[in-house]
Formats: C-alpha cells, sequence, structure tokens
C-alpha cells in the first residue's frame, strides 16, 4: 500500500534558495533537488547523543567494542539529506554513512525497488554466483557496464565490500605479473607444491605499492597497503610493500603551481626509486594502487599530470595500475568516476569500487583476464539484491542529470568556502574538491574536532578525516538549499571559535 | 498480493515415503519436511548444461572468466529442495548454493520477511553499522546472541561474509596476543611509527596456525592459513605461517580406532612442534584456525578429543583457539554449531560463521575484547538486511525442531550410504557425518567426477570436495522423501559404473 502511493512520487525540481547573510558569491546553477517529505532544516532537540542513544549505546557496549557508534538513527523518520535519530533530532547529513548514500534516505524509487515479486525473489534465493547465477545475471552485468564502466574496461568481477574488492585487484595484479614472467599459464610442481606451504615459488614474493596516507582497507592484503591512522594497523603482521609518497600541494593551487609541480615530480622519482628498490631485494612490485583523491588520509588531491605519469611508470615497469575509487566512485566528484578528470591516454588496468555502487566490485582491462576458472571465486561473488539497488541508482543518476546537479553545487560550495576561508584565516585553509567531494583543513586537530563537534550540535553530522581534515561526502541529490542551510551554520561555527 | 497469499501457507509434516528398491535398512524417523508447491521429483529435459544455459555462458564470458558457472537457474520457479534451470531442467538440490540455503528456495516464509515497512526500509537505508546503527540493532543482536551463540561466547561482531570474518578473527588474536605480552593496551612511539611501514614491532612477526586441507577464505590474510587446492593459491604471496597435519581417518571407525587415534597424537605432537619452531624463528603463533570438519578439503573429520587437546595446547601457548564454522554453523550437522558434539571443557575463543547464516561474523570471549573503538571495523559492518533473514531463519529452525528433523535425515542417509559402500566397494568408501552434512570418497579421483556428473544428469546438483570426496550440503528441510530420490539416483549411478 504505502509502497504504491510513493510510487507516483518523483523527485521534483524547485527554484534555488539564496539566503546566505552578507555572502555575495553568486552562481549560476539552474537545478536544485528536493526530495518529498524533507524537513525544512535541521532541529536538535536533545544534547547530542541523547538519552535514547545514550541507552541503546548501553546495550550495544554488552555485546562488542562500540565507541566508534555516534547515535542510533530511526531510519523509517529519516528522508533525503536528514537523518533523524532516536531522539528525535533533525540532522542535515554531510555524511551520508561514510559516503555510502547516492540519494539519501528512503528515496521513492528506492522503495519501490523490490516491489515486483522477481525481485524480492533475489533477496531471499541468493545464489552463489560463480556457479549458478540467474538467468538475468548476465543482462545485469551488460546494464552495468554499459552504462558505467570506466573507458576501456569491460570487464568486470562483483564483490561484496570494498576491500574484497581490493583484495581481489591485488590477486589479478599478482596473477598476470606471474603470467608475464612465466609467458604462459602452466604451472611447474614445483609451484604447486609450493604454494601450499606458503613458499616461493608457488607463493611468490611480490609487492604491491601503495602511498603514505592512502587507505584501500583492513583485510591483511589490503591493510598492508593502507597507510592512514596507525589505530587501523597497529598489532597486525603486514606484508613488507612499499610506500611512496603522495603530492602534499599547497593551496591556492593558482598560487603554488610551482611547487606543487616540484612536488609532483619528487614523488613519481620515490615511486621509480622504490620500484627499482624492491626489485633488487628480490619482492618485484606487480601493482600500484591508488586513489584518485585520497580519502581517509585527509582528502589529498594530485594533479592529472601525476596520474599521467604513475601510470606510465606502472607500465614501463610491467605493473598493473589499479585505481582505487571505492569512495570516489559513483558520482560525488561530479563525473561517475573520479580519474575521468586525468583524461589517461590509456585505460588503468583496474578500477575497484564500492560504497555508492552498493557492493563492491572491479573493472578490469583484457590483459588482466585470468585464463583459469576457480582462480577469483568466493562463495556468493556479489549480491543481486545489491545490483538491483545498484541499477536503479545508476538508472536516476543518468535520467535526471544528477551529476550536473553534483558539479554546480559542489561549485557553488567551494567557492563559498573559498570566501570563508579568507575571512577565518587561519582557521581554516586549503579548500579543495571535486563535485561535492569537497574538503576544508583546520590549523589543528583540535580546532577541526571542535567545528565537527559543534557543527553536530546545530544540526550537521559533518565527516572528519585523518588529522585535519573535514570532509564533506552529502548525497548527489544535496543541492542549493541544502547548501545554504550547511554553510550558513558553517558560517556560524567559524564565528564561534 | 502474492506475499499475503504465500503468509497462510506452513510447512507442513507428511507421511514418510520408504521406496528404496531392494534397500532393507529401516529407520524411525518421525519427521517428514514438505515444502508446499515442490514437485514430485527432479526432470531433466536436455543436456546439462541445456541450450539455454550454454547461450547465457557465452554472454557471462564476454564480461569475465564464468569457467566455474554450471548453469543459469531460474529462481522464481525453484522451490524447496528443487532448482528450476533456464532450460526448464528441474534438479533436487543437494548442495545448496555451496551450503548456503538453510531452508530451501523460495520459503514462504522468508518471501514474507520484508513484508512490512520497517524491515523493507532497512534494505534501503543501509546503516554505517559501526557508527550510526538503526534504533533495533542491539536488539537484533541481542536476538541473535540470546538464541544462538555458542556457549561462553557472549560477544558478536557482523561482517559480509566468511573470509572477512576470519580476517577479523585473526586480527583479534594478534591484538589480544600483542596486549597479552605488552601487559596493556598502551603503544610505544615506535610501535606507531613503525607499523606505517609495514615493519615490526608496530607490524608484529605473528603467525595463525593452520591445517593441511584446511580452507578459510581467499583473501591474502585468510589465504594464507587455507591449505586445501593449489589452484586457490597459486601466483599470491603469502605469509609465512605454520601448517599442521590434521588427522587423516580410517573409516569405519569403529575397526579403526587404534590407528585414528594414534592419528590424533601423531597431528597433535605436531602442533606442538610448530608452536615451538615458530616461537623460535621469532614468528610466535597468536592463533589457531580449525574447521570442525575440513569441508573444501574433503570432509575430513577429527574426535571430539582431539579437538579438546588442540584447545588445551592453544591454551598452553597463549594462542587463540579460533573455530571456524562458515561452513557447518547453522544446523547442518544436527547441531546449530558442529563443535557442540566436543564438549570443550571452556568454550573456544572465537568462532566465525557465514554461508547458511547469511551474512559473515564471530562470536567471541570476553578475553578477546578490543578495548579501543576502530581497530575491529570498516564501512558497513555488516547487514541489516542480511540480519532480518536470520532472525526468521532461526525462529523457524527453533519453532519447528528442524534440526531433529536434520539429524534423524542424516542417520537415515547415513546408514543407507553404509550398505551401499559395501555393496559397491571399492568404488565408495569412507562414509562419514554428522546431521545431513555427509560425505563418502570416491576410488579415484575421475570416478568422484563420474559419479556427480551422472548424478547431475539423473537431476541431482551434487557437490565435489578436494580430489575424491562427493558431499552432501542439503538444505536443513531435507527430508525422508528427498533422501530416497537421491538414494535411489545414487544407487542407480553406482551401478551404472
Amino acid at each position: 500500500m504505502w509502497s504504491k502511493c510513493l510510487k507516483s512520487c518523483t523527485i521534483r525540481f524547485s527554484r534555488p534558495i539564496l539566503d546566505l547573510g552578507n555572502d555575495t558569491v553568486q552562481l549560476s546553477t539552474k537545478s536544485n533537488w528536493e526530495i518529498p517529505g524533507e524537513p525544512q532544516g535541521p532541529n536538535v532537540k536533545t544534547v547530542v547523543p541523547g538519552p535514547n542513544s545514550q541507552k541503546l549505546l548501553q546495550e550495544l557496549n554488552k555485546f562488542q567494542q562500540a565507541g566508534s557508534t555516534q547515535i542510533f538513527i530511526n531510519y523509517d523518520k529519516s528522508i533525503g539529506n536528514y537523518l533523524v535519530d532516536v531522539d528525535d533530532n533533525t540532522f542535515l547529513d554531510v555524511y551520508t554513512q561514510i559516503s555510502t548514500m547516492p540519494l539519501g534516505y528512503n528515496h521513492p524509487e528506492l522503495l519501490n525497488a523490490f516491489s515486483n515479486e522477481h525481485d524480492l525473489k533475489c533477496l531471499i534465493n541468493r545464489p552463489a554466483l560463480g556457479v549458478y547465477p540467474g538467468e538475468d545475471w548476465p543482462k545485469r552485468l551488460s546494464n552495468i557496464v554499459n552504462s558505467v564502466a570506466p573507458k576501456g574496461l569491460a570487464h568486470i568481477n562483483t564483490m561484496m565490500c570494498g576491500a574484497c574488492a581490493n583484495e581481489n585487484a591485488f590477486k589479478h595484479a599478482f596473477m598476470s605479473y606471474r603470467r608475464k614472467i612465466r609467458g604462459n599459464d602452466e604451472f611447474t610442481e614445483e609451484e604447486i607444491q609450493s604454494c601450499l606451504h606458503n613458499k616461493p615459488p608457488g607463493s611468490p614474493n611480490l609487492a604491491i605499492m601503495s602511498f603514505l596516507h592512502g587507505f584501500h582497507g583492513r583485510s591483511l592484503g589490503t591493510l598492508s597497503t593502507t597507510r592512514s591512522k596507525y589505530i587501523q594497523k597497529i598489532d597486525i603482521p603486514a606484508f613488507d610493500w612499499p610506500m611512496a609518497k603522495f603530492p602534499q600541494y599547497l593551496y591556492p593551487l593558482e598560487e603554488n603551481q610551482r611547487f606543487n609541480d616540484e612536488e609532483d615530480d619528487r614523488c613519481l622519482a620515490g615511486v621509480e626509486e622504490l620500484f627499482e628498490k624492491w626489485q633488487k631485494k628480490g619482492t618485484p612490485v606487480a601493482g600500484l594502487i591508488v586513489e584518485p583523491i585520497q580519502s581517509e588520509g585527509g582528502d589529498n588531491h594530485a594533479s592529472p599530470e601525476f596520474f599521467k605519469k604513475l601510470h606510465e611508470i606502472c607500465k614501463n615497469n610491467n605493473a598493473a595500475f589499479i585505481i582505487d575509487e571505492v569512495q570516489t566512485g559513483g558520482g560525488p566528484t561530479g563525473k561517475f568516476w573520479c580519474h575521468e578528470y586525468f583524461n589517461l591516454e590509456t585505460p588503468p588496468d583496474i578500477v575497484t569500487f564500492s560504497k555508492k555502487l552498493q557492493l563492491g566490485g572491479f573493472f578490469f582491462s583484457e590483459n588482466m583476464i585470468v585464463n583459469q576458472p576457480f582462480r577469483t571465486f568466493n562463495t556468493w561473488m556479489g549480491d543481486p539484491g545489491k545490483v538491483i539497488l545498484l541499477e536503479k541508482i545508476i538508472e536516476i543518476i543518468s535520467r535526471d542529470n544528477v551529476l550536473e546537479n553534483v558539479r554546480q553545487t559542489g561549485e557553488y560550495i567551494l567557492q563559498h568556502l573559498q570566501v570563508m576561508e579568507q575571512q577565518f584565516a587561519p582557521l581554516i585553509h586549503s579548500t579543495r574538491g571535486r563535485g561535492n567531494f569537497i574538503a576544508v583543513t583546520a590549523a589543528t586537530s583540535e580546532k577541526r574536532d571542535e567545528i565537527i563537534e559543534k557543527l553536530k550540535r546545530k544540526g550537521i553530522i559533518c565527516g572528519g578525516a585523518y588529522t585535519h581534515t573535514i570532509r564533506l561526502r552529502p548525497t548527489l541529490l544535496f543541492g542549493r538549499k541544502h547548501s545554504d542551510i550547511f554553510l550558513s551554520k558553517f558560517h556560524e561555527v567559524l564565528k564561534e571559535i
């Protein structure tokens, strides 16, 4: 009943609302999105976490270490860009479940995604996709590849999460590297026997290179490439793999081009040195993984030129070039894939995804195809129930030209933040972003935490990253009106500090 | 409409059907289960894979290496213990999506699992459970812990799959081991700095011990403990961790007790040696992982005495005792957890799960609690949508005394297979099992493959494991009638070979 009622609703345009106090920046956005039923703004009635959240936290702590839990949510009441918690506080959500909600809460069309019997049955009869896929599985993959595959990457494997996507990307890099060295896919008896004992040549000494401040997951393979916070890594054994330095730009970019160009060169030289060093150590680098924007590490950007040259270095060293779009993929940067901004001359070897795409997986090029079955395999190999949501999300993004909203709203927020950065220097600086994937850096780690805490009390849920960064990860439907609310609350907070 | 119609259906008992030709074994099972709408038996109309499956396979191969794909399934038509493929062939499914379907296809009560608005919204508004859980999350965890937590393990973390469950179990073992050594949770500056470089002491040299023929996953950490098939491991770097030998019993057990007891002792001595050897190497063993029945490795059983002593050895070495119940958990052995059969004197430290439980995760003891937040963490930390199914599955298993059916049906199948084993010696041997988690060994690997292939042509989907094993992984609702069909087809196949 309720789902039928929602079926007829669609997202509507409304006129831009511009009411940011004294601010003078005016932008020519043409679109503004409103989700039916969204509140007019945030409304915080209690301390945060409120008494009900605190009570539930005590319950949860009985079963697990729940120290990361912020508040408990009423997901029935949450709508669009707004989260409603169990104390009836309403928050404008600029963090969206660690950047995983492309279209916000209770989107009417997603609520209808399982309203037909066939799709509902997909949820109950979950196949082992690598062995007994459903009749529509090739069609579903084809739809995804044809609509959003990165240019030149027509192959796909689905997984469950970002870490699993990256783990399997590494495995493809290793298998492909060994095939190149070996010249074929015929394993020797020594390889076959030794791998069961975790010894070379069957379990070869090969490495994946990653970057300081990079984040690629927390399973033991991916954690060996994650180099952001110690709390994620300490006490856990890791592979002895090389870590390169990622450019640390000065902002504004226009005023620091020379320094930043040199920073690119320094980092690229470092990458080349590490390739050589690990080759000499007897643990050649089979692949390099990099985020188009280092996200957990503090929203660190690098130039298209940097990525182009990085790609060249990988090619010269026979290493797979793996772009981790787990956090950037799915539209938040204003393009479906952030690396589209780099105009690489040839496609990367592998692009991994998760978060906004609802399940994990990776697209890959023809040279990364593994020739034997059961080498890229696990029990479920993804989840058709998540792909149903993904198909719907892609359809809406395309049909409603949602990425145009992301680009325009993002530009609007960026320009306002740049003005505030000057107004409140040196409290915040280094405003940067693509689309609405935006960050600023606070003067100190303590100021950063204070800003986020004060925003929360004013009804804005915003994310921190690394030590000093405040990051925005709104939905793709975050519009002018939401931006104005965020910017005005942010302005208030900066004034208070 | 359709879901309302199904709502009134419940699973019904029916009288046992005994029609196994010349067979004389009679068992006193009291229960037999019938799912409304199930066909009377298998019906294969085409070659397998049929023309429609072959066509879809060509499609799928465009996007990925699809060599593991068997047939494509019509999940709308599949029902209960029967799979219907895209060529309208009907199979009795004795493998159930690699042992992941506890109640079969399109179970009427599971089809209703999302019929209320609140639960449907859980599918759309997927939280980052470690940060913003829904209001009912503590209650849901409490329900699961109170109904099925292994004795003594009152803590739980949910994940997405079995590999992720095991990866995190390893991390808990490492963190707990380091805390014991360190005496507290205060990290040194050297540990904090070195872990970002993947170097000790921050990234310590610690190991997880596992067993030959064990399977624990395919991510790089778990793959270092997986020791079944080379195709899963070859070309992938691995940690230098110890592999112990798992008992290889002779059957029937009653006639080989002395050999098998000695086998236990030999293997346990080997485990102790490896603890000592790795300690001397400077890579102490922080945890040991073992399946209660080695599943992918060929359904290898070991005695309760073996597991009790293994547990003792772990305690003596300060190593976490991790029981991997990914394939055995959820009822197929006739108890909810297979290790209940072992009557361990104190609980294991960690029990991991996935498959029949729909999502991954692990239960753990108080001494395994990690004191700091964000050490056991990832974006989603499981999936409430899967927990809704799990709650329903647990409710049905308990309400309908489903495990009694598993035990009785399993005993019935076992006794018949033991008769056939004698009748067709030496073609099959070593019939073994707990509940309906049953296996026999074929004389050769080729004969094994031939048996499975011929069964498929007669409409029985059955699994192979390792080199010589035929394994049964039916639903928990696999009853006398289904057993008779399987046994009679199996009998036919053995006669033909």
